[in-house]
């Protein structure tokens, strides 16, 4: 995360404070994630020497950093900064901070040895997620939060405008993924942070990553790539067929894009997370290919590419408006072929609001 | 990690199974990091989704793995894989798969998250760092690993000749980390991982991010630099100085340039990783320049960037032919410059193996 915006942590800080104070957590302490930028602006280096900022429930946070990472952290002036020596034993400062006893939330991406030596250290405390508290507050985004990520996908839908006239057949998939990475920071991110490119029978492996495959004509070739814009991410899905589609291929198609359509139709303040993935696969199902979409529908979105809320399944939470996700069902023919269609949309007032606009049609490449 | 060689991973497992043994240890459980790669060729995505190997002191270990995720998989024959759905609980499965009680050796990078639910899946258990375990094996490089080890540092030295010849001023720190990553690439990695490009005063922070400061004549500039070569890493460290350096400069780069020879020559089996900081850090202190030297000598390298060894004050570890690692003393006076010197060496069967062999000399740029 290159950078981040000069949002206003120390209202962030008070309103966890609050939360904390209602359920009787004693200290927040977080270290590398996505939390510890949300409330300070600053990331901890995902490194052994370890960076945590304890919030205690009174009290002025502190921020642990190893002595020469210290220089890095813009002081915002919402936090005190305790640099450690390399002869030091940061749990143990991080420890004192925590105080002796009671709940303490912990950042859910710390590691585990810190955790093992924090429990040590404090044997009276009881940890729990973090993330039950700070999710409260980081899916309901705030308005700037939202023109961020809408800046962001606004780049990506310009990257998959310009694939439709990049060529295809021939090229490896790692080529064509190099290509989309340094695209996605042209049109607007600070980096690029992934990009599935799978083709043909790869295109059946959601989470593939780029080989060297060449691909020809005939495939599908299914897109996903995102990057960070001010730090909040981008994440959309397009799928390409290499010359006209065999008719399989294009009826299961028109079945992901109603499903697709059905889920973003769905959305609205007050109806569970869950019933956006089930509008989405009913259409899925009710069409036949209820066993070849085998995801959930979709995830939050912010400072991390995948956050809360989970369109899943069992998940009761009622959607607001602010909270942000992607909706992206998918078709995947183990060994054939695959397809998926993301987009990122804002629970709106009254109804969802989209950030990505490109065209979501199967698109005919070269 | 995009790709990684087809070393014996049965082999390297059966290892880990008799240190467990030896030790009591009743089960290993290696989520994201390097230690699940090191045993079985496949890396964990960091993502919500948990994947876990888990390696029972009897019994085939198993793989844990989102089933999206499991077409990623390529199946070496060392381990049984376990796809879970969306709604089913890879903890649990987990946890089962790891027996009830015991001692019970967890990644050290494990999500936080995870380790609390194993914890409340399993009370009886003990859960200690794996990292005591598979460091153990880590820490000594197989030839093959030196081998890849050394062919990455030998792409970073030619990075570093070609940067010799590259404009540095009029240009902002961003713009030339941007040309070192490709660089990095273009001479022979898979992926750059990390660059440090420090000017002017920012040259004294160690772990500094590139900016858009423009860097001008006078300046010292850190670049620190490093990629991955079939999953090893390179880290090199190179200090440059646009135009003529000023006489207080080049006389601690001589000082610095010592220090770093003395930490070279000191590598040998059978003495302390304290001893090589403590040898390069005498030459800086005995030239008073002690304060501005206020971080460890070096770091391991293999799989990851940093790894056991730590070349640190306290490390009474004896070092061993194999063994692979950093020595980068540096000297940073705040708000004015910084210096570092970095290379990657391999304790041989006698002495010093140095993999990085470009001169080390305070290089004068435009």
């Amino acid at each position: 995360m290159s950078r981040l915006p000069a949002f206003d942590y120390s209202y962030r800080i008070q309103r966890a404070k609050n939360l904390m104070e209602e359920r009787g957590v004693g200290a927040l302490m977080l270290s590398v994630g996505a939390d510890l930028p949300y409330f300070t602006g600053y990331e901890a280096m995902p490194l052994e020497r370890l960076t945590m900022l304890v919030v205690p429930l009174d009290g002025v946070p502190v921020l642990v950093v190893p002595r020469l990472e210290a220089p890095r952290v813009d002081d915002r002036g919402s936090f005190e900064i305790r640099a450690w020596d390399e002869t030091d034993d940061p749990a143990a400062l991080s420890a004192d901070l925590a105080g002796g006893g009671g709940r303490i939330a912990l950042g859910d991406t710390t590691w585990s040895t810190f955790l093992l030596q924090l429990q040590a250290l404090l044997p009276d405390a009881a940890f729990e997620d973090a993330s039950t508290l700070t999710s409260e507050l980081r899916m309901r985004k705030e308005p700037d939060e939202i023109r961020y990520l809408r800046e962001a996908a606004e780049a990506t839908d310009r990257v998959v405008e310009r694939l439709e006239s990049t060529p295809f057949s021939g090229r490896s998939e790692a080529d064509l993924a190099a290509e989309v990475r340094m695209m996605t920071v042209e049109e607007g991110h600070d980096v690029a942070t992934f990009d599935i490119v799978g083709s043909g029978p790869n295109a059946a492996s959601p989470h593939h990553e780029p080989t060297d495959r060449i691909m020809e004509n005939g495939d599908t070739v299914v897109v996903d790539f995102g990057g960070r814009h001010w730090g909040y991410c981008s994440d959309t899905t397009r799928t390409f067929s290499i010359g006209t589609p065999r008719p399989e291929v294009a009826a299961a198609y028109e079945v992901l894009q109603a499903s697709q359509a059905a889920g973003r139709a769905a959305v609205a303040p007050g109806v569970t997370a869950a019933s956006i993935d089930l509008a989405a696969r009913e259409v899925i199902d009710a069409a036949g290919y209820g066993e070849f979409f085998f995801h959930r529908t979709g995830h939050g979105i912010g400072l991390e590419a995948h956050e809360h809320p989970y369109l899943v399944e069992g998940n009761e939470l009622l959607l607001e408006a602010g909270m942000a996700f992607s909706i992206e069902p998918g078709i995947y023919r183990s060994g054939e072929w695959g397809m998926r269609l993301e987009d990122i949309v804002v629970c709106g007032e009254t109804a969802v609001d989209e950030l990505n606009r490109s065209e979501r049609h199967l698109r005919v490449v070269d």
